[in-house]
């Protein structure tokens, strides 16, 4: 970390400031110019704080060199991490793909759908009980009955089930998930993040909308820092001036997040087009990139789906794309979990 | 709202679609062009769901006409809403100013803190008990004891007071605050929101950094819809890609949400600027833009603060601001409430 | 195209508006309901400005509907479009590499530079001789001298070259480039695209920083509408929050501009990503997802590069991705041109 | 400018690196510690190239201390920079209102909103002759014949014109202009940027739509590196999420501005908004801000105006606009020009 000085501080206002950084436990560099004075934080800078630095009446700016994430950070645990469920591994080298549909419906849909992207190829089923939806006029979910329905999916297929939590007081009822996920828009719900920190589950980590890389990997290290080690990340579209499509697929994300953190990383193509037809082009990038997996939605019957019809697939669509994955995943020489 | 279908529908889907529009209480106008075929439906859309229509096979797009916010929304609420707390107005004719630390630190501090807004002019006394930072590592602010600090220095100098909620759990804490504060990432924690609904407490709901202005009324619409109409609206700064301030104030949010609502509205330009220099005129914008109030951040001292020093004014600042703020709101004919 | 009117727009102003419209060659669709009216406008309505339809008192919006470029649209033109240059073939089915430096900068480094790439698998040698900087103080290319030197290294190894133009004053200078590009920040000079359109030389044209797809579009329809139908849209990062790379590759661009277009694209991952090192994955999904060619900066010494070094491969680096690309490509079974 | 190295960089390699940067002109600190080394650069690094620094092997990363932008910057320049026209002064202490048509349409047209917007207080007159338009279908300008009628509405008025100017050939043409407009797309039309460079003439410098506030000064410093000291720079909103309005006026341009440059800064509340209504208020926050002026659309007709009509108010609002800016101006003390 390298605070600038302002021009002209005062020399007993630069020792003030220095001691204090020293009893945070770090080394001062200390370089005098002609017209800028820095300051270079040496050690371990995690737990000192920018905006502390910046409030100081002599500092005129602060820069970070190294990254304020560290649990997650590959520089600090450079194997790629693996996560275990129900047998199929998600991390480097094989490829998970998650299939089901927006919400759950009913019984009959669910696993109707279950049984579809099982046949296709799909690794683990995924559905919605909780949706957060922008209107509270819009359908938002079975709740609990949803859970029900899912696990009713589960035992059906022998598929591993995904679903969304939406606040911290459904830990209990989220206990017998198999991968929980934390959607978008509570990437930053940091009561629930601290939470799912003290659970042992595997985490499904969405970036936010508008979030950079550095806040996703700050709220994956919040559920790290409680002890959960399960985390896995998942890009899923980000908010630009783009009117075509709903989100654009940040495609950098993950040789970004292959370079910079050992954990997973997951594709959610569907979301970020929002449209059917651009989820196989789009499916086909995250192979190529090295993701770890895609996350996909497929309703057995699109048009009367009770939310995000648009975006899904149906399950002859799904088939024919998972046809084109198992080619590309073999072609990466990695293996397709779940088969 | 206008669902546009693709050329070559067939007339059985497009009589089955329109069947299926009208059981939903909507009457239909059909109008059938060489190329294009629109259907407009006509009547209290709010509950039919774009994506729904977006997933029918003959649907190529569809455009909302009406505004998807009723309770939010100025056309049937002409009215400005005012919201009255211990004997302060907040709404048009108003001017309204919260004043206090990022977060509460120590009784001596929040007391100070509190005497000096106090003799300035601020209404309200803020300041964090519960804090959302990015990073595990960083302060989270003294919790329930800050809650207990905050209601000294209330009692102390009788100004009323606003602070952060972060989950629903934490409603019976805050049963005795006087405004709740939602913070911009948990602008659609929809959890929260649904329960605030369910309370009477006025709410100050911050938008999102990167959240549209419909986003932010559905939002306050989720309060309103549960049933509690003390909701006020906070731009807080929008994330751009400029690099010289933290986020930019969104000026243009005050007369759209004059125009599009009957909710007051308030600047924080503090968070906007992320700067302590740049909050002074950013508020001189805010009151000149119609907002009905500021939230300003003073600390006693700045470079001492746990969180957000850089953007603190210290109460020096704070008493020359409020100088020039009275000046300004009396400029506009409002009232400088808490006076 | 649909105008909304005002409720209580008065009969006489709809009827002068309606008329107004049909004197521009468009039929009209009228529906009147209780609470809105909508206008909907059928036939060619390419040249109905939407500003003069928003200005008018009684309209409250205006939805475009079909699309406002027409030369550009696959809707029109079904057919793939090919571009032949010096025996290469860039569009649907074939794959073309350009390679070179950032610029051109002694004769020695671009005839150097063409004979590796081209030894590697490149189609086509690249190199600036007019660069667009940021700054007026950085190095701003050979100029002339600059064309000069690649026509010299386009004659030692047959490659044809593809160069930056600033003006339409430089058309001349330019009589003898292969393919002209129009850099990201000239996308919008339309006096440069008009001129371009007059010509008949093969055109890359770059998207914007924050351009939509649309406008990108509409630019490409500037140099159609001018009779020049030889022009290949270009991919190359857009400005978004992201703080470790440079621009954000979007590749939801590729099946965007297939699906609305016939024109050719390629996507140059060198610019988008910034860093040398995520050239290479990023230059995976432009295969997966369809492009037609990578447009990639080569120099044989990076780190004394006058522009760009940092994302500039070095020869070998090349070499390896052009391995990669060559399996890849045929994986796709497309051919690679220019072997 | 702070260079940090990477880990483990050799020695030799760290010698050779400085000894290339100290043949630019510039002095060295060299700080190392147990993880990281840091090149501090003492002097004047505006010409040191950050791409270059980056690209050498052993740098890790480079930041910026000292803005790259001289001529623009306070820091050398600290008296506030006031251009005069034809009696008006632009710059701090002033406040100049520019007003007129989107497009210069007929002589009739450009007299009669000449007078009526002189009637009401704007010092200067603006038109457009040559207009960038996004579609090649939309109407261009009358170009050379714009021009002529501006100047016989200058001659009718005594009123100064802007206008803006699209290619560095029109350079001869606009000799008789008295402030040349570069338009937002135009901001980094370098060729355009330095002929304007060689003129001595006032020129009013439109922010890019997604331009940082740094890039604005770097273009400003292009023209001003030619020896042209006559910038004034011009906020027109920029391009975000929001869908309501057309461009969100960033209003922290103007404390920026004043803050990091000695230039004059005007608003356009008229591009921001693209909604006639919005324009009033819009400008109200421009005065508070500390902006040194206006430029605001203006039509006879605006229901009837070829460009822009939307945003354009008609000479009743305008006029009722004038009112409320005077009395705004006087509040300020500031001088209203042009009266």
């Amino acid at each position: 970390m390298i605070v600038i000085l302002k021009a002209h501080a005062e020399q007993n206002k630069i020792e003030a400031l220095t001691e204090q950084i020293r009893q945070q436990g770090v080394s001062i560099h200390y370089s005098q110019g002609q017209t800028e004075t820095i300051i270079g934080l040496v050690g371990d800078t995690t737990h000192v704080d920018e905006d502390w630095l910046r409030a100081n009446e002599i500092v005129a700016d602060v820069r970070r060199v190294s990254e304020p994430y560290k649990l997650v950070n590959r520089r600090f645990h450079p194997e790629d991490t693996h996560i275990t469920v129900a047998g199929r591994t998600i991390g480097e080298g094989s490829f998970s793909v998650i299939a089901g549909p927006c919400s759950v419906e009913t019984e009959e849909q669910i696993i109707s759908v279950a049984r579809s992207v099982k046949a296709s190829g799909a690794a683990f089923l995924r559905g919605g009980a909780f949706k957060p939806r922008t209107s509270p006029y819009s359908f938002q979910g079975l709740e609990g009955e949803g859970l029900r329905l899912l696990k009713i999916a589960r035992k059906v297929t022998g598929l591993p089930i995904v679903t969304e939590i939406m606040s911290e007081n459904q830990l209990d009822d989220f206990a017998d998930v198999d991968v929980i996920q934390v959607g978008a828009r509570n990437m930053q719900n940091f009561r629930l993040l601290k939470e799912l920190g003290h659970s042992r589950k595997p985490i499904l980590l969405k970036r936010g909308l508008s979030s950079t890389m550095e806040e996703l990997f700050m709220s994956a290290e919040y559920i790290m820092a409680g002890g959960n080690d399960n985390v896995i990340l998942c890009e899923r579209g980000i908010r630009t001036f783009e009117k075509m499509i709903r989100n654009n697929l940040d495609i950098s994300a993950v040789p970004i997040i292959k370079a910079k953190s050992h954990l997973p990383v997951i594709i959610d193509p569907s979301h970020a087009a929002g449209i059917a037809w651009m989820v196989e082009p789009l499916a086909r990038t995250a192979v190529a990139a090295g993701a770890d997996g895609l996350m996909i939605e497929v309703h057995n019957d699109p048009s009367k789906a009770l939310c995000d019809g648009a975006q899904s697939l149906n399950p002859q669509q799904f088939d024919h794309l998972m046809g084109d994955i198992r080619r590309r995943v073999a072609f990466e020489e990695k293996t397709l979990e779940g088969q």
